[in-house]
Order: C-alpha cells, then structure tokens, then sequence
C-alpha cells in the first residue's frame, strides 16, 4: 500500500498541474479514512481543491467525518461558508452536531443559516440533548415495525426503505405509541417463515438506554451485552433512536483518551496535531497548579532546613523516597481509575480494593525499604540513616497505596471524573507526605544521625 | 435495578435454605454479563451449585466468557475437571482458547483431555496462529457462497445454518479454491431481487486481515474503516475466518487498559481483584527497577553534596524543578504514544510532533520559570538563586518535552511496544537531567550564591 506522504506527493503534483481529472479519479479510489490524512499535507488552496472534488463525488461529507475534529478549523478556513453548509448537510445528525461545534464561533451563524431547513430544526432538536449524551450520539434512521406484521413484509419495509444505510441490523417493534417493545435481528427475520408475525419472531423488552444518559454508560451496556446497536428511548419508553456499534467504538476509544489524559492533567483538545500555540494555551493552567504543588511540597523541605543543614545526605536520598511514593501512589491510582471505567470494581468492593492497595504498598514498601536501606548504609555509612530511610518508605508506600485507591473512589461517590482531579491530589500527597515522613523522622533521629 | 450484592445475598439465601429451584429461576431471568459480578462475592460451595444450575441451563459457558480471566484460577478451584471440561466445550473457539490459559498448568492436560476430540483438535489448530493474533480471536462459524448463487439461494442458506449465531452481518464470497473474492451484507442480500446473482450484490476486494496479524492491527482496520466484521485470510488470500465486532470491542478495551498500565509500569494480570499475593509478585520487579532509577537520580545529587552543604536552599526546590519536568515529559509521552496507538501520528509526523512538544516544553518551562524564579526570590531574598531555578526548568522542561516525545517514537521504529519501556526510560531521565540542571548551574554560579 502506498504511504499517506506518498499519496499526498502525487495528488499534489497532479493538483498543480492542473490535472484535476486524474486527481480526481485516484481520491474515486481511496477510502474515506484514507483521504483524510492527505487534509493536513495540503496547502489551504490544495484542501479546497480536493474538497471541491471530493464533493462533486458526495463524499466530502464522509471525509470530513474521519478527521480529528482538531483538525478541522483549519480546514474550515479554506472554505465558504455556503461550501461547508453543503457538505455538512450531508452528515448523519450525530455526525453534524459535532462539527458544527468546530466550526469558528464566528462563522457558525452564517453556516447554518445556509443548511436546509429540515436539517437545521433538526440540529437545533438534537442540541436539546445534554452534551455527551445518548441523545446526541443516537441516529434517527431506524425501521420501526407493527407486531402483527408479517416477517416477510417486515423484509419489504426495509427494501423500501432503500439503499440508505447499510449498517441495520435490527429492527424495532413499536406499539400504537410508539413504545418498544421488542427487537428483531435482521438474521432471524431472514430465517422465519414468511408469514410469521414479527411479534413472534422479536426478542421482547430488549436492552435500551435513555436519550440522556451519558454516552459512558451506553459504551459500558454495550460492551457488557455484546451488543450491535442499542435503541434510545424518552422517559415513556418511546423509540427516539439507535445507537450503532461504530459509534460506540469512538465513544470507547475517545473515554480512554480522556482518562490517559486526566491522569497527566492534560486537556482532551491537546492532540500530536493541535498547534503548538494551543497545546501551551491548553496546558499552561494546569502546570501552574502542578507549579503550586510543587511549591507545597517545597514548603514542607524547606521546614526541615535546618536538618538538611546537618545532615546533607538527607537531601540525596529525598528523590528516592519521593520518587517511589509517586509510583507506587500512580499504579494505585491507574488500577482503581481503570477499574471504575470498565466496571470490574463490582467485583470487588471500594473498600476491599482500598485496603488491598494499602497492604500491597505496605509490602513493597518493606521489600523496597530494607533494599534502600541496605544500599544507603553501604554508600554513606550511617545505620541510622538507613533507618531512616526504611521507615520512611514504608510508611509512605502504604499511604501512598491508600491514597492511590481512595481518591477516585472518593470523587467517584461524589459523582465526579475519577480520573481528572485524582492524577494533581494523588502525586501532590505522595510527594508532601513522603517529604514530611522522611525528613520528620530523620529530626526525631538526629541526633543519632549526627552522631 | 437491584444491585449485585442485593441479587448476591438473595441467591445466597436461596442457595442456603436449599430452595434450588427459586435460585435457578432467579438466574434464569438475568443476562450471563449481571451472574458474572455475583460469583465473586460466593464462596467456593455456592460457586459449584450455581455453575451446576447454569449448567443444567445450558449457560455456564457464556457466564463464565463474561468473567474478568484473572477470577477464573478461584472458580475452577471449585470444580472438577470434567465438569471445567463440559462447560468450556461450549464455548466459541476464541473463548475457549482464552480460558484454558487460566486453567491451572496442573490440572490442564487432564481437562483437555476431557474435552470432545473435535473440539480439542481445533484448539490445537488455533494455538498454532501467534500469540494475540487475529487467528486466535476469529470465529470459524461464518457462511461462505459461491459468486454465482442467486440471493435467494443465500437467503435460504443462511436458514439452513440454523439458529446459531444470530450476530451473521455478512456472508463472503469465495472462488473455488476457497479465496475471498467479495463480500455481501445481510442487509444488502434483503433488499435485492431474489434471483440477482451474488456475485452482482456483493462488495468486490473487501478489506480484510492477514491471520497472522496483530490483533491491535485488526482494532485499527476495524475502528479505521467502521465495520462490523472483519474476514480472516491465509497467505493466498483463502477464508479463514471473520473477527466480530464484540471481539474487536474486548480487544480496544485490552490495548487502552494495556497502554495505561505500561505507563504506570503495570502488568496487564494485576486487576482490582487479584489477591493481594498476586498484585505484590507482578509490581514488585519494576519496583526494584523503579528504585535503581531512584537510587540513579541520589547519585547526581549526591555529586553536587559540596554544593548543597554550602546552600542547603537548592535542596528546598529540588522537588520544584524535577516535579515540573516529570510532569511535563509525562504529558508530551502520553500524547505521543495515544497518538501512535490510535494511528493519529499519520495526521503529523514523528519529526514534526517531537519538534512541537521540544517548543511546548521551552515555552512553559519560560512561563513557570518566571513564576518560581519569583517567589524563590520573594521567599530567599536570593536573586541568584532565583536566576538558577529559572534556567534549570527552561532547559529540564524543554527536553523532558523533547525525550517524552522521542522516547515512544524511537521505540515504535524499533518496533517495540512505545507504551511499556518509555515510562521508566522518560521518568528516570527527566528527574536525573533536572537535578543535574539545576545543581550543575548551581555549582556554576555559587560564588553568587554564598554572596
């Protein structure tokens, strides 16, 4: 297979040659998620070329969707605002309403006074819908079926409904309200006798989720039942929508993102693509808080100068100390954080997985100290700084692996990203305590340390 | 919903006073993903009588599929090897494989030998595909047509497979020597007239996976290009198999879960629910890695002892400038290597990306210098030692930036995995350069320092 670069070199060339037609038939060939990549090679000029090709195909649309919406403001600059109006009317409603999020606050008026009509009610429906929640991931496109009717007539309904998606694999049964009440894989409609009632042949009261819960807990459903599509309902059980399993593949994929990047106190918009300016504007705020962290935990050596003062082999060992606290507190806090997003907490218990991180941090730090404290005696020849050192480790190991369990399980109860507070709380504590711990012990033992 | 430790004692209850057949009921009525959490909080008795009701359901194989593996070593404590044997026999040939890994080395050759001939035999079959690869995670069970058969007669052949695995999306088409030549979805096959040829409905060239590629490989093709399924073939492009959707969902979930543990130095097998014994064996070796990198980092600051003897204020902010650079390598590693494991690195380029966050590091380690080169100033009534600090984060920042994004990539072209080696290579680095900066530019200006 050819290279994204390679690729890009000779649609470029082709472009400035003027030789639009060849251009034209080698994207022809190329998968949407193919073309996209080529977008952040291009010259403004270039994109617009390609977009205006790609849309005279109807598949601009598709490209578009395969972006990192990162990317796409950039892209947005090269166009009109009637072009991206064209192209976006063409996306399915959950792919719409996230674009239109990317699109610069002041042009977005001007956009999406030039979609259709029905396009633009139903955007401005959609929107009603919390942020991240089903009801904005769910696509309206769905067969609704009557339990009197028969399989084989369920089948002409969806060759009526066209050559449109291809991806249904289900179909639902509503009542005269437009309740669910069941659901019929395409597989065993195929199967039945043709005269068979759909109501016989449909799974009753199958899995489905509110139009407002998080797109999180849809995810979690879905990987829990193995299922292919999960419908949407309003509070009196009436079918709103579905969601498909490839969007919530991206729902997965974008939750993982999201907790790596909590735990590193970075922001979801910060990508190996955002300009540089972004990236410092996005993580500027947060290195300040880690800077007044830092500055605590400078806080607490510094009430100890006078110690080090005496005894300068405290401050060599301090990185050691400090620097296995911080770990042993981040492999709690991944354990737990991970945990509560895939759910396996319900196979322990908060409290159980607390106290097991606690006596695993004690453990190690016991292992780790006696290790520690062996290799200071032998360095610096001091049995009471070795002490020191082993105590110290093992005392804030032990919190260390508390702490790295009890965070997030404690902002989890109070309903918050375990994930997003946890990574600054956990590191700042480790780092503080294990500080205190080490140089609070070597004062009460100086005087066997100057000895 | 009634939570799992409401359902627990319940059935506990049930199990207890010996009314078996109101337990069965109670199991009967939930998914095998809601039993799953309930064996963790039975005791080993409790566990055999409700596999054997499972059993006797014929659903002990799919509870068993929905159990994290690591609880599978305490579950098959309680039964006997006949009994492992009859309930895995059950399973699909992915799921099988996975599970007899967690047999016991003691007890598997006995339980295999247990199994159906045919079935043992095909195990035998998929051990021999690499070690996560797609061949170890396809399914067998898929509906192969010849290109000349009418759609109808496909429709009727998908009747003829019997009411096995309802989750069939597409059938494949393949030549007389077993070759994929197309592929046709359900839905598609539905909708066409009975008597089209398949060869006419079907998607020529379809993408497809080697079976002997990476299963992650797979996850990306999948997440890539929005499918549901993905055909398996040999070398000479001949149908092996199809990977579902569901699969693809278990292996996304591995690779994040996998990535997030690497950085924290974890081994995949240590969950919130491993024995306390098990979580201390697994974490325990990267520890005493972890504290020989510690113990590297004592041993620069001990090379400046002298120095620190004379102003035992840069031992106060030693914290200061190795927390900053820790957190700034951190956060350019996790982008980085999220970036390669989601493929988005081919929207920039490894060259472009580590010059970016060597730019993002430089311009934050400016901005926080400025800040803690002030309130070290306002706090010391040192201007010297404000100066130093300000230098040493602008330098450790810079090129924490730079090794938290050229350690992934390097490792990535050495086709290692960039998640597991780049913590420890990252954090060690970032923490020995800091404190080498700082107290090397110390030493340099401490005639201004004493001053």
């Amino acid at each position: 297979m050819a290279t994204p670069e390679f690729t890009a070199r000779t649609l470029r060339r082709l472009l400035a040659s003027g030789v639009t037609t060849r251009a034209e038939r080698l994207l022809a060939k190329m998968p949407p998620a193919d073309v996209a990549p080529l977008l952040s090679d291009l010259t403004g000029d270039e994109a617009r070329t390609v977009i205006e090709l790609l849309f005279r195909q109807r598949r601009a649309a598709l490209v578009m969707r395969e972006l990192p919406p990162e990317m796409l403001p950039q892209l947005f600059e090269a166009l009109s605002d009637q072009r991206i109006a064209d192209v976006i009317a063409r996306l399915e409603i959950d792919d719409l309403l996230e674009l239109v999020d990317w699109i610069p606050e002041d042009r977005r008026a001007e956009v999406l006074q030039r979609l259709p009509d029905h396009r633009r009610d139903e955007l401005m429906k959609a929107e009603l819908y919390p942020e991240s929640s089903a009801g904005r991931v769910m696509t309206t496109a769905f067969i609704g079926l009557d339990e009197k009717m028969a399989a084989q007539e369920a089948i002409d309904s969806i060759r009526a409904a066209g050559d449109g998606n291809e991806s249904i694999l289900y179909l639902y049964v509503v009542d005269d309200r437009r309740c669910l009440s069941g659901v019929v894989p395409i597989r065993r409609l195929v199967s039945s006798p043709p005269s068979r009632p759909v109501g016989e042949i449909m799974i009753p009261d199958p899995v489905c989720v509110r139009a407002e819960a998080d797109q999180e807990e849809v995810a979690a459903v879905v990987r829990r039942y193995d299922l292919l599509a999960v419908p949407v309902v309003d509070v009196d059980n009436r079918l709103l929508g579905v969601i498909t399993v490839d969007d919530v593949i991206d729902v997965i994929t974008e939750e993982a993102t999201e907790d790596m990047y909590h735990l590193a106190g970075l922001s979801d918009e910060d990508r190996v693509f955002s300009p540089a300016l972004i990236s410092i504007r996005k993580r500027l705020p947060w290195m300040l808080v880690n800077l007044g962290t830092c500055f605590l935990a400078a806080w607490v050596v510094g009430l100890f100068e006078r110690t080090i003062e005496q005894v300068v082999a405290l401050a060599v060992f301090m990185p050691v100390v400090a620097g296995m606290a911080g770990n042993g507190g981040t492999q709690s806090l991944t354990i737990i954080t991970r945990a509560i997003a895939l759910g396996e907490i319900e196979f322990s218990t908060g409290l159980r997985a607390a106290g097991k991180e606690l006596a695993v941090g004690l453990v190690i730090g016991i292992t780790t100290g006696v290790a520690s404290a062996a290799i200071a005696m032998f360095w610096q020849a001091k049995p009471a700084l070795g002490l020191a050192l082993f105590l110290a480790m093992v005392v804030s190991m032990a919190v260390s692996g508390l702490m790295g369990a009890a965070v997030p399980l404690a902002l989890k109860a109070l309903r918050q990203d375990p994930a997003l507070g946890s990574g600054v709380i956990v590191t700042t504590f480790t780092d503080v305590f294990a500080f205190f711990a080490f140089l609070g012990i070597a004062t009460l033992m100086l005087d066997r340390l100057i000895a």
